[in-house]
Order: structure tokens, then sequence, then C-alpha cells
């Protein structure tokens, strides 16, 4: 990780602001265009084969949704920016994948930046950066690479499910939206699986010696997530006080929505931090409490059997006159004796319940 | 629990926004509808065998409490939303059990949902969500399943104890929002209880070696409680400061004080969250001061018995010329030596208080 | 204390709101009403044997206090705030003696509750609940029992010290909080000196092994306290801000002085609080110590004559053919050696600084 | 220290609001007057021997500067209070030395209280209470005994450095409490340095049983510090807002130059809490590391010698028929084998990285 | 450090404010003056022999930036500032060089002051104070020392790259503050990646016995780096809200800019601070566990070897009857039995886990 993070500000340093420059890894990635037009009655869907063809569907009086995937084609970035009059730093925004989730407003569009969450099969967090333009009557999607959370919004716009085709292009970007942070919920879920995973493993005395480092890896994991999201409420939030007459009262509620749903997710983020800061603490306590097992088993056995081998010594001893060593049953007494010691200490041993 | 959570996502997830579909378990609760009709001097309760039924009611001039048990019945919450009027949103939010205490402000009604807390015959928390419609003259309730803590407010309406048929549908709202604030002290004194016991349990040495992940469950119940009540105060705050004329202003100071019970309960519990993690603190201590006693039983026997047994081992060695062995009374004299040894050993120890 | 808590809510739950209950436990004290009705020049003091007595001095032109000790008396108290037109959920606020500081602002009065805090002879802190009614020239205060901290007030008022008898109701209500105030300094001053003791004590290394239950308790007061005290600074922060004319602008200064003593009695809390926090740490750290010291004995110990043992054990084997054996000096040389080899390991853990 | 605030208290409590008592332990210190009057081109400094002499400062149309010490000498304080005009309130303050920084704002004059802190010879931190009155054209400075850190400012006036003398008198104050502020530093300095030697002093091994007292000590010289300067942000932040024409909109910038300077000395403060919290953390480290040695000594001696001394136990056995015992070579192969077992031990120590 | 801090304050101590004293270490530092002069058509670069010469560009109608390294020779900054009226705080300030970053407004100009912080050779953090004076059309910038981040500026000046030469001076003064933060981003990458080989040393087991010295070093850098850079954040959001005319609102989206790459820096830094806590937290759990480890191996000796060791000094005691002694079989038996007993130990050690 660290590799490629330096990999990219190299890239951006020192360059003049307000220039557009691809900062992700992917750069073979082909360039995909599809676009979404539509009204009431009717609906357009197409790929688009080259970038000009896009062109057209702005001035049409139909809602576009226009979705590109792969930022390192910053040339065809650009021509759209052009058509569409977005400020350079819009587009440097766009194509710089280290971007924080915000929005900025401008006369005629609102330009907002979020993260894409998902797990990949590996069960690996895959943040992806997903800007959108929001004009009268488009939304602008631009992705890193292809493969999104946006296949039900898909259908919904062919299928003229729910109120998507009626309503304006507010809306749209609304379900856009809806469908991120509908995934946010499925990372929080597994690692909420994660951290109940960890417990269980923990209390049971499974726990692997690389169990803290693998706590380590799953708070950085779920700081990374609440990096992604937590500004993202505060975008919602400006979206619902813009005044260019881009957002309608109408789907203000529904933003509301967004942001109710954003509360919750950061709540049950916030909630495993603090669990994964105890789980430390628990691990802690379990080590400590497999030491204290061990020094009594040494305690104990030392405890035994170091007086009784202390005895056995006395009468090892060369002694010319050691008187005990020539009666009859000495040997006898001493093993009644060395057997009384040995029942005692372990009566002593369980009443201080090591036993 | 990671598992229904799971589940419950999944069920939502990609679908159109404002479908109503209901994300709990309990899936096979029956229906289970009642209405409370009543002004200063009539009253009628009436159990209903269908959801049409319910719509008589609004067009009375008196008060009305319509209670309906069995959020999986979503068909039948969708008429009756159809009926009063409900925006799409506010239906999906009463049949998602996974909301948040929230007021949504709609031109003629308010639309709150909260937690209702208690616990079960074997003390663990069950949180079943509430959602109230507090309209013109009406209020609407809505439960996911039978039982609930709302039979002194019943009482009170049929009895016509206290003001409550004399004041409007928004006394009736605080009354019922009233007593589920008033279950939530049972939650916190429970919960002072059972940290109590930890306390005790610890200190008196008798945690058993779960008692960390008891710990752990308990900190993760006071982080839910928290999470169900805290939400509310701003709900409620909010509630204050509502200006679509549904709050009287004569009630105000009704809902004041159900703030300020808000505020006793939140700040018992952050009391208990700081005072369960000092409970963890403590037990590592007592897990140190054992390990403690523990060796110090080792170190004494150690440092007792093993130059006692070094000096049995020399006069056990088989030199030709060991002039010792012949004296008389040398074994006598080592005994003495050796004794005189032990009980400076226990001095030693004695002064170093580890006696 | 969870018992007492437990009896408490329990008395209360399930009662229509506005409902005045004594939530206390000293449900057999005696009632007790004194008034005291003064202006500039004349003093009159009366011990009230009937409640109905107090109700001539509303009527005079001087400034009256009374002061009612003995919360269970609910009757009586109800017919106190019948006559100075109390609201219903104030009479239930002062009888309930579970509230937090807070104030309610009404038309003709001021309603204000906070806690008054003093240590009994065993050191233990006693909160009782202390209510106010400031209204045009009268002061009304409410106590659970009787002792309490006004004695210099009373004898302000008596002897006519400091302007008390040439100063309005509201000049009554401060130096009434004042003194309240003043105790509080008090319990902060012997909060001090318990943690000055533990840290002595624990540096000292006389901790017994009950200190970090000590430590707990300690903690818990600590919270109690502060949160007894905490709210009345906003309580303070909001009489200043009342605009119905009760507090006059002259007596501003004073409530500020007020606020000022508050903000000083927080900010020590806030500093123990910080200070038993690492009490804890420095505990830990005196066990660690003392275990390190028992394990160095042990080390030591084991390390010097397992070696030696060894020997002696060599020497003492029945092999036919051990040469060493009967040479005429080896029993000395052994001697020498292993003098040798033990001030060696000396020296060793000198140097490691063990001893 | 906690015996001296008890005493401080005690004398307070129970007194009429308003009453000047001085609260600090130097009760016999001289009282001690000097004034300074001067404008642009004249100067006149003057030691008094009596407070009257102070009055005829007032009507002259220069700049005065009267500073006085010996908070004990109550009486004379009022009589300036009464010549000046000030509140008793403001009196009371000025001599109660457990005063927290404040500002007051009155019609015709500022009080303003802070903290000089400066090292006594033994590097304990010294903190007392310095009020001022800034009125049109006066300045009153009140302290608890003789040596201030205002030297300078003596200097200043009567060498006519810098602007101070063609300035108003709120410049005055400015260089004043610049002066306090500028010995902040000292200590935000020594406290550096301490943490630094503590840091050195536990990495190299060579930190005493006490540190951790010594710690605990730092952290409260540092709570104690901070209690002191803290506040004065605030009040060098109102004196900006005040409007009473006091303070000339020339003089801000300075005053904002002083808040920049406590903004620095406070971050540094909050550095070095954080730091120190990390040291006792770090010394508990250096403790762990420290047993953890001790251990691998103890269980390297064991685990070597344990097997060996029982082989040689084995040989020492008196069994009749031991085979072994008759064979010529045994006992050197014996020794064979003994040596190939330390030689494996070492082996296994060195590979598990403990020697 | 501290030494250089010390010095530092003490040269500065019982100074007029306003006097600009140089608080650095650097004071053979060359003086170093270059002059940038350009508009949209022309350009002019030239370095400065003497001060005076800076003086003629201020009349010039182009836009001019005038860099000066050498804070030592405070006389040449004294002459610029009379020239371009700078207030003799602002001179003080850019000399003293313990400043915070921070913004002043004066009426016809702002003073900026930033930390330009870079990595030498060695991975050590630099940290240089630098200072902007934006005005009509001019930037001036004072630097300690040679050697700086502005190149890339510079290059773009002269080969009217990007939009520079076309704009005003407030987008001058951005991007030389753009030049300093994209360096910050340089800092967090090689923080991030010191915190990463920390960690993998940690797991890894390699971690050195300074390792908890190099973690508080490295916690230490951190604070410093986000004292550096967190105020930034705070002046860049005050220079948007200017109203002297000097930042055009033009610029503005550009300076948020800025304002979103801080926030990212804040936002690493932030998270690196909480993953060095949690670092000490895993090291110590590296400790336990080694611990853990050692103690394993002495019980297991010690357990295994002790009880044998006491039957070898059984048969080893010189009774004249010992039966077992003279069986012809039992020294067979004997070794049989303590074989199995070995056995039995490593199968009950097996099943703890401990092997």
């Amino acid at each position: 990780m660290a590799k490629t993070r330096k990999h990219n500000y190299k890239k951006k340093a020192g360059q003049a602001p307000g220039t557009a420059i691809y900062t992700g890894e992917k750069t073979s990635e082909k360039l995909f265009i599809e676009a979404f037009d539509y009204n009431e009655t009717e609906f357009r869907e197409k790929e688009l084969s080259h970038i000009s063809e896009a062109f057209d569907f702005k001035s049409s009086n139909s809602k576009t949704w226009i979705n590109l995937n792969g930022l390192n084609h910053v040339k065809d970035i650009e021509k759209i920016g052009q058509h569409y009059g977005l400020h350079p730093l819009v587009l440097e925004d766009i194509v710089n994948i280290s971007q924080r989730p915000k929005i900025d407003e401008y006369d005629d569009y609102l330009f907002i930046v979020l993260k894409m969450l998902y797990y990949d099969k590996d069960e690996k967090i895959i943040s992806e950066q997903v800007s959108f333009i929001l004009g009268k009557n488009y939304v602008l999607s631009f992705q890193e690479s292809e493969g999104d959370v946006f296949d039900t919004v898909r259908d919904r716009i062919r299928q003229a499910k729910g109120r998507v085709r009626s309503m304006d292009s507010d809306y749209l970007l609304y379900i856009l939206i809806d469908a991120v942070v509908d995934y946010y919920f499925n990372i929080i879920e597994i690692l909420g699986d994660k951290i109940e995973d960890f417990e269980t493993e923990i209390f049971n005395g499974q726990a692997r010696d690389d169990v803290s480092q693998n706590i380590q890896n799953l708070k950085r994991e779920i700081l990374r997530v609440r990096r992604a999201i937590f500004p993202l409420r505060e975008v919602i939030n400006r979206i619902e006080k813009c005044d260019n007459g881009l957002i309608s009262k109408n789907t203000l509620n529904y933003y509301r929505d967004i942001y109710d749903h954003l509360i919750q997710v950061t709540e049950n983020i916030d909630i495993y931090r603090e669990m994964i800061w105890s789980l430390m603490d628990m691990y802690m306590t379990t080590i400590s409490n497999k030491m204290n097992e061990v020094m009594k088993v040494l305690t104990i056995m030392a405890s035994i059997f170091i007086p009784l081998t202390f005895i056995a010594g006395i009468y090892g001893m060369n002694f010319d006159n050691i008187p005990e060593l020539h009666y009859q049953y000495s040997y006898y007494i001493l093993w009644v004796v060395m057997i009384l010691l040995f029942i005692g200490m372990l009566f002593y041993f369980k009443r201080k319940k090591w036993l």
C-alpha cells in the first residue's frame, strides 16, 4: 500500500494546479462509456464507442445519465469537461483518485465525489472513487474501472420501476448515491462478523499468535472505511442546503433518508471501533490468564517436590553418625512423612484455589 | 446476531426507495389492531378484525389512538398509509426495524420512530421498534409484535385517570413516549446491578475465567442501549421546536419533562460506560495480584530449600577425604545450621512483607 | 445503592405525569416548616405548626423565606403548591428526589433544583435535593430532612448582616445557593485529600489488596459529585439570562460570582478524575515492580545454587572409577571452585544491577 | 498542599458575599506600594509610605501605574477600592488568591485576574495571583508579595524605551500582561526539559523506583500550569471584545499578539500532557522487558542444570545392581554426555534468541 | 532540542514588544534576495545584491514576487518593512521562527506565516518557517535559509506555464502555498512508511529493545507535524473570508482546493496517531507472549525433571534397610517408571497446548 501511495503523490507533485492527471494504478483500463436517455414515456440506452457521441445527449429534452469507466483516459474526460463547461479543478479532482468525499457547488452544476466500497472475493475491501456531475436534466458519473453497484439503477431505468423515469435528474443522482450507500451496510455487516470471529477465537483460547496483528489490520480497515464514509454525511447535508435550483424540494426527503442511513452506518462503525479497542484488552487478559495458569503448575510442582527432595538429600549424606539410618523402619517412616507432606501441600493449594 | 443482520440488509438491498419491506424476523406474527376513540365524556375501545374498520375513526371528532401490532403485514400498513396520506418513505421506515430513533416533520403529521426497551425473563434486553404518527386528533402506533409498555396508558384512557381524556392528541403522544422512557429507567437500573455484581465478583476473587467476555458483552449491551436512547433526546428536542401546530404550547412543558428524564438516563449510561471500562482495569489488577502471590510462594519455597538441598548434596559426595563426615556430632551441627538458615530466610521474607 | 434506586423507580413507574410522589427513603421524617419575614427594618421568624400558617406571608409586603423539611409530606406540599399557583410538574419534581439540577422558568416564578452535598461523620458524601421557588418577594425552599447548610443565611437575616435585609428576594436566593456552593469546596477538598492518601499509600508500598476497589469507589464518588455539580453551571447560566423580571440587573454580578466558583469546583473535579485514572496506572506499576523484585530473588537463588548442587550431585555418584574422589585435597579444591563460582555469580548479578 | 487549601476555604466559608478576606498564607507580608506617573515627556516614580498618598495620582492628567504588594493588608486595599469606586466583589476577588484567571467588565474599569508563574531555585513552580484594574489613564496592580516579573516594564517606563510613555494605559496593561506571558515560556521550557530527562532516564534503564510517582507529580504540575494558563486565553479574547472604550483599536493588535503567544504555550502544554501519558507506557514496557530478561536467565539456568542434576542423581542411587557403575569409562562417558547436553541446550536457546 | 529552545526564548524575553529579533540558530546565513517581476507578456528575474534594489519593484504595474532568504539579516528586513509599510509586530513575527501558522489581516496587506516541512537525507523532518506578505500586485516571502520547495513555482513563472502570469498576486500566493502543501503529502507518506516498518518489525519479533523509544520519538514527530499543519487549515479558511479585496472571488476555488488537501493531510495524521498508539499495545502483547513462551519452557523442564530427581534422591539415601535396593531388577524397573512418568508429563502438556 505504502509503495502505491508514494507513487501516486509523486506523480502529481510539482504540477500546475488544474492539471488533470490520473493518480491511480489501473493505467491500461479500457474506456467504456454508456448513456441512458429517458423521460416518462421513452427510453434509450447506448454504449458509446467514442466520446463525441455523448455530446448529443446534452441538448435533448429528456434526462440523461452518462457513465464513464476508465479514469486513465484523461483526454476524453477533458473533452467531456469542455463540452459540459466544467472547471479545470473539477477535472483534476475527477481523475485524482485520492479525493476525500466532497461536494463543490458551481453555478450550473454540482460536483460530488464519493467512495464506492465493496468486498472482493477474498473479503478484502475495495474502495473505488466515483464522481458525479449533476446538471439541469443530466448526471455524469466517472468510475475508475468496470464493475459497480449500479445494476439495480440500470434495471429501474430500463423497466421504469419506481419513480425514476418520471422524476428529475436530482432523483437519478439520489438513487445512484443510495445504491452506493446500500453497499456500505454490507461492509459494516462483514466488519461486524470479523469482530465477532475474533471475539470467539480469543475467548475460546484459539487465538493464534498473529491475532494482535490481525486486530491491528482490522482496526486500520475500519479507519479506512470510516474515512471513506464519514465525510459523505457532510456532503449529503450540504446537498440539502444547495440553493442553485438543481435539487427540487420534492427530492429533499429522499436525501434526508440517505442521511439517516449514513448516520446508522457511521454509528455502527464507531461501535466497532470501540469494540475492537476492547478486544485487545480481552486478548491481553487471556494472555495474562494463561501465564497465570502456567505459573501455578510450576509453583505446585516445585513447592511439592523441592522439600521432599531436600529430605531425600539429607539421608543421602555420608556422615558416619546418622542414627536414623540404622533404625529398621526409618525408611518406611520417611515414606509416611513424605506422603503426608505431599497431601498437606495438595490441601494447601486446594484451599488457595490453585487446583 | 450477525447472521440476522445480514439477512435483513440483504432483503432490502437493491430495492427502489420508498418500497415498504419488513426487515425483521417475526414473519408469522398475527395482525392485531386496537382502536381507542375518546373525548372528555365518551370513550370507545375496539379490537379491529380488519384494517378497513380503522378508517372510520379518522373522520370522528374525538381523539383516536390506533395501535397496530405485526409489522410483517406490510399490505395492511400500506392501506392505513394511503388512508392517512403518509409518504412512501414513512411506510418504508415503519416496517424497516433497523431504524434509528428519529423524527420527520410533514405538513400535516409528525412521524416519530423510537426503541422500546425491556428485559425478558432471562434478563436479556429486548429492543423493539415503535413508530408513531401524530396527526390532528389522532395517533397511530406501529409495533413489531404483541406485548408492550402501554398498559398504563390504556388504563388511564379507560378510567379517565389524569388529564388524558381532556387533552389533545399531542398529550396522548406524550404519555405514550413517557411510558417508553419510564421503562428505560428499569434498563439502566438492571445494568447498574449487573455492573455491581461484576465488581463484587471481581473484588472477591470469585471472577470466573469468562469474566472478560462477560464484561465485553455488557459493554456491547450498554452500547446498544446507548444507541437506542441517545438519538431520542434530539427527537424530543425537535418536537419542542415543531411549528406545524400539532404540538400545543400547553404540552411543551410535558415534553421538556421527558427530555429531563432522558438526560438523566443517558447520564447514567455514560457513567456505566466509564465504570465498565475501569472494571477491566480492576480485573487485570486482580490477575496481576494473583500472579504475584503465586510467584511469592514459589520464590519462598525455592529460596529456602535450594540452599539446604545444596548442603545436603555436599555431604552426600563420596570423596575419600571429607573430614566433617567423621566427627561424631557433625550431623547434629548440620541440622542446627540448616534450621538457622531456614529461620533466617523466614525472617528475611517477613521483613520484605512477602509472608 | 442499587436496591434503593430500584425501589424509587418502581414507585413512580406507571403513574400519570404530574402526580407528586415522594421517591426517597425517609418516609417517617417529621414535617418542619420555618418562615422568615423581613424588610430592611423589621424581621419576624416563626416555626409553623401547620402548613396553612404559611399562607399569610405571601400577602405581606416584606420579603419572605419559607423553608420546608420533610418531602414525605406530599399533601402539605401540594397545599403550598396550590396557594402559590405552582404547576403540577413542579410539585412532582420537588418530591422526586432523583432530579438532576435544573431550572424551569414559569411566568411568575422560577423553579430551581440542586443538590446539597456534605460529608457525614464517616466521610461519606451525603447528597440531598433542595428545591427553590423564587417568586416576587418570596423564596420557598424544600428539603428532604432536617439539617442543612443554611445556618449562616439565617444568622445574616436575623442580625441584618451584609445586604440581605435591604435587597430583594433574588438576592436571598443568591445567598442560599451560595451557601450550597460553598460546601462544594469542602467536598472537593476532602476528595483531594483522599486521592493524596491513596497516592502516598501506593507509593510507600503499603497499598492493601483492596486498593483497586477503593480507587473504583472513589472514582464512582467523583462521578456522583460531578453529576450533582456540573448541571448547576448551566442552571446559573440560565438564571442570568432569565427575562421575567425576577432577577434584577443588580444581583447579576453575584450570580456571575457563583458561576465562577462553580467553574473552579468543576475544574478541580476534572483534575481529580484525571489523577485517579493515573493512580490505577501507578498501582499497576507498583505491582509489576514488586513482581520484578520477587522474580529477581528467585532467579538469583536458583541461578547460584542449581549449578553448585549439580556439582555436588556429580561427586555423589557411585561409579567405581571416579579418580577425583581419591585425591587427598579434591574436597578442598571443590570448595574453592564452588566459592569462586558463587562469587562470580554475585558479580554477574551485581553488574546486571539485580542486587 | 491539601492542608493549605483546606485552611483557605475554611476561612472564607460562611462569610457574607462581598466581604474581602485574604485567603493566602503570607499574613505577615509588609505592605509595599509604588507609583509610576508619566506622560510622553515627564516621569515620576515614588515609593508610597501610606496608602492615602496614592490618591493624588488619580486626578493627574498623566498615566499612572500603582503597584501594591501585600494582599494581607485588606484594610488598605479597601481604601484604594473606595477611592477608585471598585465593586465589593472585586475587592473580595483581589484578596482571595484562589481565583481562576478571569475578566470582569464594569462601567468605567476592567478587572482582570491572572496567575504569574515562575520557578524558584528548587525548580518548583510558584504561582502567584496578580489582579489588574484598568481605568481611564490608570492601571492598578495587586500582588501577594514582593518579587515579580515586571522589572522590564519598570525599566521601559523609566527610560522611555519603546512606545510605553507615548501610549495610553491600555498599552501599559498590555506590556504588564505580556511580561507575565513571557515567563510562561520559561515554564513550558523547563517542563519540556523535565520530560526529556524522564525519557532519558527510563530509556537508559536508570529509572529509580519512584519514577512513577515523579511522573505523577509532573502530571499534576502540568495540570496546575494548564489550569493557570488556559482560562487566560478566554480573558484576552474578551478584552478584545470589550466595548467600554478602555481598549483602543490601536492596541488590539498587541492583545492579539498575546493571544497568539498563549495559543503557543497551551499547545505545548497539551503536547506535554500527551507525552507524559505515553512516558508511563514506556516505563511499563521497560519493566516488562526487564522481567523478561530475568525470566530468561532463570529459565536457561534451570533448564540446563535440572536434567544434568537428574542424571547425577541417577548414578548416586544405591541399588545393588546398576551395571553402568562398574564399567571403567562410564564416568568419562557420562561427562561427555552431559557436556553434549549442555551444548545442545545452549544451541536451542541461541536459536530461540534468548541468548 | 531543549537546549535550543531555551536559548531562543531567552533571547526574546524582556524585550519591548514590536522589537524584531531573530530567534533561530542560523546566524551566519548569507542574505539572498531574488525578485520576479512579470505580467502576462513580460517577465524579469533578478538576484538583488542590495535590499534597496527591491524597492523599485513596488512601483511597477506588473506583479512582483520578492523572495528573501536569511532571517538573521534583521536590519534589511526592517528596511523592506518600512518600504512596504509593515506593522512592527509583523516584522517581529517574521524573524521569530517559533511562530504558529497564522494569518493577520491588515488594511492593505495580508500577513501569513506557515511551516515548510521536508525530510533531509537522514529522513529527519526539517521544519522551516516561511512568511508571506500579500499586497496589491506583490508577494513578499521570507525564509530562514536557502533551499525551498518553490522551484516549480519559479519554473512556471519563467516559462509562463499554467495561469500564473495572467492572474493576480493572490494566485501567485496560492501556488506558493500549494507548493508547500504538496510537500506535506511527502511527509505523511514517509511517516506512514515508518509506522508500517515498526509494525512489521514488531510482528516479526525483530523488535529491538529501543523500539519503545523509537515509537515515542515517532509519536513526537507526528505531534510536531500536526502542530505545524493543523493551524494552517484555519489560516486558509480565514483567507477565504478576507474582505479587503486582496483575494479575488476568482481564486477562491483554488484556496478551497488547498483546504481540501489540508483536510486530507490532517486526517491521515490523525489516523497515524491512532495507529501508533495501538502499536505500543501490539508491542506489549508481543512482550507478554514472549514471556509466556519462556515461562512454558521453564515450567515444562522443571515439572518433568523435579519429580524424577526426587525419585533418584530417594534411592540415593543410605538407610540400612531399603529393600528395593537389593532386588535384582529394581534399577531397570525404576527406569521404566521414570520413562513412563516422562511420557505422561509430555502428554499432559501436549493436552494443555503448551507444546
